[in-house]
């Protein structure tokens, strides 16, 4: 005899799909789900296809917007000369969170991985390249994040510009904000000395 | 300027309702759900639907089924002179997975609280009694809380069978498989002390 009926299975796979939810937590949120009012479900039903249905990727900067252009390239308040180098538009909310940055964006969609065979055609960099070729004063900040992958992807940037006049850095290695020393991992820590800043001198 | 686009603010919206999905975990969430398939989300958009529609308490036992009558009640297998009475459907897929139980089930939806003003008529109870009337040999089983809304239902179960030939038992209460007897709260090692099992005398 099956535990469940198969229309709450059904509810189960999908949860269990999501990342980090396992089987207890599938259960708990479908057993939750169906207990929510009908018309509640419907317009979530609604708002789903919705979502996957209009959400593109920005024609300049391949962020997620609901536009041809998203709101960051379209706001006369951003910087158009600086441009934050991203793997994917997670890193754009992320960024956009903390709040402090002025510029725009490029989202790559991928890294360099010459194991996994993604190769320069196979992430957004041309048109990186275009858009820094109309640009008078260009600035990129790569943010990628310190792997084989992030790492050959910041080399390569840095190669196809190297002959031009663009301003590049990269963000900065070291400790997480509240980290404990001893906990840290040795890479990091290495990191973290080979970056350091000088504070008096 | 809004960080996520409104398409996307109605996805995490949707998972903060459910229990336990905080704002980070409801934005991770949306994010990996926006990037499945179009198709697969047309289904869970369905299933989500049909489970709402189908899914309805069985007749006999208040249990989630998508019959007239659910699959436990259904079984030639099950003792049905047996009931163990639970607060909800919840309980059922709980004590099912563990595996022994043979019996069937009563789900009282709810427990009596005089403080929150639910009272026996607000409970599964009448149902209850008239299974039990209907039985040759009835055993009830109380699988309640050990709260003071569980023990004050399951003291109202045994004043309303008390001059009927019933034979009622509720679960034992006690250490937790694998509990640290010093990490143990109060009131569980008080009960636990109080329920000892004599293993030899």
């Amino acid at each position: 005899m099956k535990l469940y009926p198969p229309e709450l299975e059904h509810i189960i796979d999908f949860f269990k799909k999501l990342p980090g939810i396992g089987e207890k937590s599938a259960e708990r949120l479908a057993l939750a789900l169906i207990e929510m009012p009908e018309d509640f479900l419907e317009s979530v039903s609604v708002n789903i296809l919705n979502a996957k249905n209009v959400l593109k990727p920005c024609k300049i900067c391949g962020h997620l917007t609901n536009n041809e252009i998203c709101n960051i390239c379209d706001s006369s308040y951003r910087d158009k000369n600086v441009i934050c180098v991203i793997e994917d538009y997670k890193s754009v909310f992320a960024i956009e969170k903390a709040g402090k940055y002025q510029g725009t964006y490029h989202v790559l969609n991928g890294l360099l991985s010459p194991i996994d065979d993604i190769n320069v055609e196979d992430i957004n960099l041309k048109s990186l390249v275009e858009r820094v070729e109309n640009l008078e004063n260009p600035e990129l900040i790569l943010a990628l994040k310190s792997s084989l992958e992030g790492e050959t992807t910041t080399l390569y940037i840095k190669k196809i510009f190297e002959n031009k006049k663009v301003k590049i850095s990269r963000l900065s290695y070291g400790l997480p904000m509240g980290a404990e020393i001893d906990y840290l991992d040795m890479a990091t820590l290495d990191r973290a000395l080979e970056d350091r800043k000088i504070i008096s001198e």
